[in-house]
């Protein structure tokens, strides 16, 4: 960057502390923390060794980039609390689920600077396999996202506000859902005494193999095959989770919609 | 092993073609392929330099190890179709889906050998990593199992009928039905022209988080944060396939059955 923009964040959850924190790593320093709530803010700027304030009216007049990283459900109300002293900068939420638009009421200059991955207290981001989504109204601004998000990551995609909601929900399977699929696994092993160790191999070779070719295509088991038989059996002994042989009966359904199961018998 | 055991395999599937190789590697040649099939039997006894046969009369008396590495629908049939030829061999079936059990009455000498991983004919399987899951109605058969184990692979675990069974179905939902998320997300992101590698790395942190922790407690997401503003727009993005709106369904209530959603408003 040729000069440093004037950035404050909004907010002081967990996308706010990576995010501000590799901003300064990378020699991009937060301006200014924007929370509700004093404690996080306060917080999260001592972290920073920066300025905080509660208080909208108190943001930077010269910000040139506003990062609200705060819950969807509250980004339409940060918007309109922030706007009347929000002029000149650039405006942009970090969600995955919220279009862009829901900015064009508040700000001329609004976008989306989305980093697809689940970020936990847990775990240190590994930034450069993040991909970055970003969108803008303005060409230049939309310019401007893609070259921080290449100094702070390494994977940039332009993702439309339609593109984004629907990768939002493919997330929520490939992240969410398949990791409910491997906790009910885990419990079940839990029940019968057995050590969720000795599912981590064939978790690894699942994931190797859905990374190297179309999941799709590398289908196993029984749904895959048609054994109903093998179907049956399983659904008999899922009798003390009756909602997990619903998820059973739909997953198997979707794979393998030839196939004919009939009802649940308990 | 201080001599070599006999070792006949009934069938000539991908889990006869790895384990046969392997056992031929470690130095435990395999000395007949039966199969029902003349030609699927000659393949693969000529890749191993062996004998074979279609015939269950043919099948080598001197036999000490028989592995029915067949589907789990055959496992009863060839049973009882080899059972007048084989007396005093040890007879294992490769299933984690069929109880050891059902060899009894065929055999006096029975157990299972089970490679907990789906074998497939594109990928060398990494014996190091697959765990075996074996039994043996004799304490002399377990220990025979646990040390063929041991030398053509390295997790050993002794697992009972019933806990087979479930760690089967456990199986599924870990490997299966994983797969099936991804495969769902690889559609939804084509179907919006975006390349499913932006889902890459979040299906590596998803396993990664998995394998080091419990998934349950790791578990992040609209559903598990009780967002149900957004759960119903998937939803309702979702209306084209109300298979998958059925799937996200049971998926949300199953990680939080405190949310209340209402009925899926297409």
């Amino acid at each position: 960057m040729e000069t440093l923009p004037k950035i404050v964040i909004v907010g002081a959850g967990r996308i706010a502390w990576h995010l501000s924190k590799r901003l300064k790593g990378k020699g991009l320093p937060v301006s200014q923390i924007f929370s509700r709530t004093e404690e996080n803010a306060r917080e999260l700027a001592e972290t920073l060794n920066t300025a905080w304030t509660t208080n909208p009216a108190a943001i930077l007049p010269e910000a040139e980039w506003v990062i609200l990283a705060v819950r969807d459900d509250a980004i339409q109300g940060v918007a309109s609390a922030i706007a009347p002293f929000v002029s000149k900068a650039l405006v942009t939420h970090t969600s995955g689920a919220t279009a862009g638009n829901v900015l064009a009421g508040c700000f001329e200059r609004f976008g989306v600077f989305y980093p697809l991955q689940s970020f936990s207290h847990e775990h240190a981001p590994v930034w450069s396999k993040i991909p970055f989504c970003v969108d803008a109204a303005l060409e230049a601004d939309l310019l401007f996202l893609k070259k921080i998000a290449k100094i702070i990551g390494n994977l940039v995609y332009h993702v439309n506000d339609e593109q984004r909601v629907f990768l939002h929900v493919a997330a929520v399977f490939a992240n969410n859902f398949a990791n409910h699929c491997f906790s009910i696994a885990e419990k079940l092993l839990d029940e019968h005494n057995l050590p969720f160790e000795l599912l981590h191999p064939l978790m690894e070779e699942t994931i190797a193999k859905a990374l190297q070719e179309s999941p799709a295509r590398m289908q196993t088991g029984p749904a895959a095959r048609g054994d109903a038989d093998t179907i049956h059996r399983h659904l008999a002994l899922l009798y003390q989770h009756p909602e997990w042989q619903v998820l059973y009966n739909s997953m198997t359904l979707d794979i393998n919609p030839n196939l004919a199961i009939g009802a649940i018998d308990n």
